[in-house]
């Protein structure tokens, strides 16, 4: 659901997004080797998709010996660039805003944000956990002094685009967005990823439904 | 992410997924016509994607003339099981449950939570908008008495795995899980789609982050 830049990378973006996976299982165990069998069971993936996900960036394990868990665990933030201290904006202080926040504060998340904005007077000056929410106003601003670069967008659907404009013109590189609408900003200039919950929800329906009407091919 | 079952469906998972958004386009627009071109604007998919996507159960637009708007909503709905009245547990009433419960409450969603549950007896039996968290000692007579297909679970990462196991063997169909942990359950029994917030945050990391050493094959 990423969109695509112009200049394409070379490890294909499905790689990408399944490396904090294998992160998360190489970070959370005690033995100081692993393989890709182990790697695939503890994530729900093949072990042959693991291997090929590794192999894009020159990790190649070893038969019968397998990878070096704390190396392939720091190559792995490397690649991610989560060695490289990635601050995020978010904005909208909700309640999926909080709850974004409180993940990434009990300390499941590499991605620190700098910075909670909102636009309601209730909300701007009151604390999350160890942040205080900060006025929309000043957007522009605190994007650019703090050196954020990423964005977690969970404001109402009819704010989103005018809220990517926004961050994209003080210079955010990507935006990932919840608000229940899709951002088309330019692609050049911002990379979006929409994340709509209740779409992803509507799409689980088709998997608990009868579909004998299917099976044939309609016309 | 969806884990597959042995029996394959004949549309393609990923134009599933993109269905619902689709829909949502449909049922806010006033026209009673509309085209690929349209329909790939207002969601970021190409038109190709869009036609090569309907074109999956029978819906092929007329050249010139395109779609007609609520034919076309119809069949994605009857396509999804939206049309079915799909009923759906909430388990875990946190500030991640509260925001999707308050996004399906308001009415963008076809999918309706007939029940949801914690284990907290400070939350259990108190209000979210017009539903009243039940507890989770009575998950499996809940389930079956309301005929409940789909879960959604919002639940700290250790508990997912036992809650999943739980509502597999209570005869729920799909679970989407947003804990911070993969469910391994077994995949013939109950679907899992894992979506994972804050790794969907650490991918994004690569997106802003340079990565001129990755450039040439590293080995």
């Amino acid at each position: 659901m990423v969109q695509r830049r112009a200049n394409m990378r070379r490890i294909p973006e499905s790689t990408i997004r399944r490396l904090p996976a294998y992160l998360r299982v190489l970070e959370n165990q005690k033995e100081t080797r692993t393989t890709s069998v182990a790697l695939g069971e503890r994530t729900g993936y093949s072990s042959e998709q693991v291997r090929k996900d590794l192999a894009y960036f020159g990790a190649f394990g070893t038969r019968g010996v397998g990878y070096d868990v704390s190396q392939l665990g720091h190559q792995i933030r490397h690649i991610l660039g989560l060695d490289k201290n990635v601050k995020a904006v978010l904005v909208g202080a909700g309640h999926l805003g909080t709850a974004l926040l409180r993940y990434t504060q009990s300390g499941v998340s590499d991605v620190q944000f700098a910075a909670v904005l909102d636009n309601s007077p209730q909300v701007v000056g009151s604390a999350i956990g160890s942040m205080v929410v900060e006025d929309i106003q000043h957007l522009e601003s605190i994007v650019t002094e703090r050196k954020i670069r990423l964005a977690v967008l969970t404001v109402p659907a009819e704010a989103a685009e005018k809220v990517a404009e926004r961050l994209a013109e003080a210079g955010i590189g990507a935006i990932l967005n919840f608000a229940p609408s899709p951002i088309l900003t330019d692609q050049d200039r911002v990379l979006v990823q929409n994340l709509d919950l209740t779409l992803e929800l509507q799409a689980m329906a088709y998997f608990v439904t009868e579909h004998d009407d299917l099976e044939s091919p309609v016309s």
